[in-house]
């Protein structure tokens, strides 16, 4: 079987942790992040050449990054970048005919990278695939609960370890929910198996416009120009009349928002989920507290509330008005503000720095170099630099000079002179870098040469 | 008329704002302090010699500093240093005591440094002291509302411009509060006016063991030591026959917990009172948010609520339960939390330090130099330093070495040599220091010479 992991999303229900250019499914809560859980549920499935991810270029980074975290050799080929996001349908569609191109006819699951769920359902998702000749399958989950915030399946006849679907309903009011339960309806997860030649044929049908775009031979970004915005429920899934639903009894969640992450968090004696901050609440349950920063956080007597801290931004809600967190998304996005955008760690091809300081005059910079990794040769009109090493062994260009600065050592690099960073050693190098200058923009900077092509 | 400014307590109800070591009344809403605007109004009364100041050894720094940046040529020997804190009635008698040995028989005015007020009262303190001969005068506010944080003063015949006090009243609950109101009963301000020799024979008749201790030969330290804690109120105003109350119709407020400062601060159009960060709250109302960090703080369907953000603690609670505040800080000091006592910025007599990052084999600080201050001769075992000049010039000691650095410009002090850090300029010097070692503990430290008589 081959897998496609659709992680090009950017939620916007999670800020401040997650941000458009760091969306929720690589934020890590302990070790590893939603999209690496993905990985290896998927490497229960296919084989690490057989997975590809749809992701766009700003996340390619983290995609390689955390796959290479994890220990796999992870090939660039198997990185489809959508140049614009425009919807489910050509995402999945991009991917498929990536596989076809490469595998010809294939069973493919196609997975989101957001979700949190248990491998006890791998099993069943590998067995459905003798249903995928006849049908499309997607995958329902049974309900832990009358949940308001999924979509619904309501299954119809049996078709071996299935059944055919007899419609796909919208997210229900609570009356609603519970009826659906209560019949057995099933969570509509986001989640399908496809045989390709079905895949496309029914594609043909029900949305020709996608697979004449696809074919026209255009290249990949006339094509995303192109083609309309459409989520495959809606221009496949409830159209053909060929959808089988296979039951998923597992432990899941698409962790849509700040509440139903409060649902799966492990929580403590006073019931509240507290992740990345020391504690010190009085008289205070049914919370959820974040922190990205290690800071003491005291809630007296509150309750059911969303406290996330970040370097940047404070979140508090009521847990039952998370779902308007985007709403301030929206504002901050209207009126420019790049803390809808971006945090204040930033990840790069190389590592990632974090702003420590941002003045007029000088900026103060913790850096962190990946091993093996170089930054690009550059250089600086308006401001110097200078680097301390405070961890690991790094190797400097400096003009003509080249050298190796070990932890306690520091170098100076004047505005005007070329130079170029990496880590020649075994662990991640770690510098504290002072700016000073007339101008201390990111975009005063000339590449010369550079390992991720950004010249 | 003399001054005295009583600035020795530690407010506990301002955590995490206030800690130990920072007080409420050093902290800065804008322009000026809690203190410096007492400073501002003692000076309409006194002439800045005949101000003295009653505080602590930590604190001493503070009242110099702030001192300073007013332009104020404060003399050393007018603040007052208190060993320990044995509450408002031997503090007062210390500063009673200093002024009748500079200038002999005086009337005093006794303003605690953590209060708001307003100038308007300034005239009636100053032509209370037509009845200070005859009374031990007290300063009454006429309340704005039946306020429960206050204690209430009950004013009996007319005498002068004041009344003779028929009772001072504890805190009381709301139904009672609303009745003293209506009876034109005053608010105990904590604010005082004596005559020297009426305040020394009432204190003997009332509570003769301060006075035996403090005219016993003994130095500070030992009277200090052997002196019980004692408030005026209960050791002097509330036995004396001779009380009178001078009515003050001003802005007063104690500033006592966060739901008073609420009462206090400017609101926005959505009845917030937000200081030092940016707001995108919606559907929010009567909340206090406040930051020491240049953070965007968002509250989302939140009333009545405070929150306080610093770099190291974030607080969350209803206005109406923010006198537990003092319950989570008893509890840090239990853990010996240092975050109950100071704060992430640290104030030295040469200026002040930011702890940026803290990990086990590396810190990075920000340290500001005021002009013309010098820290002390030092040497470090553990430890080796990078400074980066990022603001103003530097006068650096480095063994023998002796040299200025200017903005931009760097130097390394390798552990074990003796190096000292001097400010010659005019403006403030701004140094990024990383310490780099085996071991960063502020405690790694020899100290040589210093102008602070720290050594």
């Amino acid at each position: 079987m081959k897998s496609i992991i659709l992680a090009g999303g950017s939620g916007t229900r999670l800020w401040p942790l997650s941000r458009e250019q760091y969306p929720k499914q690589f934020l890590k809560f302990g070790r590893s992040s939603l999209f690496q859980d993905t990985v290896r549920r998927c490497i229960q499935l296919s084989d690490i050449s057989e997975i590809f991810v749809v992701t766009n270029e700003s996340q390619k980074f983290f995609v390689q990054g955390q796959m290479e975290e994890m220990g796999f050799d992870f090939h660039l080929e198997n990185i489809l970048i959508e140049p614009e996001g425009k919807g489910t349908l050509p995402a999945i569609f991009f991917g498929i005919s990536e596989i076809v191109k490469k595998f010809g006819r294939s069973v493919v699951g196609v997975f989101p990278s957001d979700h949190i769920m248990d491998t006890s359902a791998i099993t069943t998702i590998q067995n459905a695939r003798e249903l995928a000749e006849d049908y499309l399958i997607t995958f329902g989950i049974v309900p832990k609960s009358p949940h308001c915030g999924y979509g619904y399946i309501k299954p119809d006849t049996s078709v071996k370890m299935g059944f055919t679907v007899a419609e796909f309903i919208e997210k229900p009011d609570e009356e609603l929910a519970k009826k659906y339960v209560e019949k057995g309806y099933l969570w509509n997860s986001g989640m399908f198996l496809f045989d390709t030649d079905r895949f496309l044929s029914e594609t043909i049908e029900h949305s020709p416009d996608i697979v004449h775009e696809f074919r026209s031979g255009k290249n990949i970004d006339e094509i995303y120009r192109s083609v309309q915005p459409i989520s495959i429920d809606y221009g496949l899934m409830e159209k053909s009349q060929n959808v089988a639903v296979v039951e998923l009894n597992c432990n899941w969640s698409d962790v849509g928002n700040f509440d139903s992450m409060f649902e799966e968090f492990e929580k403590d004696e006073q019931n509240n989920a507290v992740f990345g901050n020391e504690d010190a609440s009085m008289n205070s349950s049914g919370n959820i507290i974040l922190s990205m920063d290690p800071k003491l956080i005291s809630l007296i007597d509150v309750d059911n509330m969303v406290v996330v801290n970040t370097p940047d931004a404070l979140l508090v809600c009521p847990r039952e008005s998370c779902e308007k967190v985007k709403d301030v998304v929206n504002t901050l996005n209207e009126r420019q503000d790049e803390r809808a955008i971006f945090h204040r760690t930033v990840y790069r091809p190389w590592g990632f720095y974090t702003l420590m300081e941002n003045s007029e005059r000088y900026l103060i910079k913790k850096i962190t170099v990946i091993p093996n990794k170089t930054l690009s040769l550059q250089l600086h009109h308006h401001r110097s630099e200078h680097w301390v090493v405070v961890s690991g062994t790094a190797c400097v260009m400096k003009g003509k000079e080249k050298f190796f600065l070990h932890n306690g050592e520091s170098t100076f690099i004047k505005s005007g002179v070329k130079h170029r960073l990496s880590n020649p050693g075994k662990f991640p190098l770690e510098i504290i870098e002072v700016q000073l200058g007339e101008y201390v923009g990111e975009d005063d900077i000339i590449r010369f040469d550079d390992d991720y092509g950004r010249v």
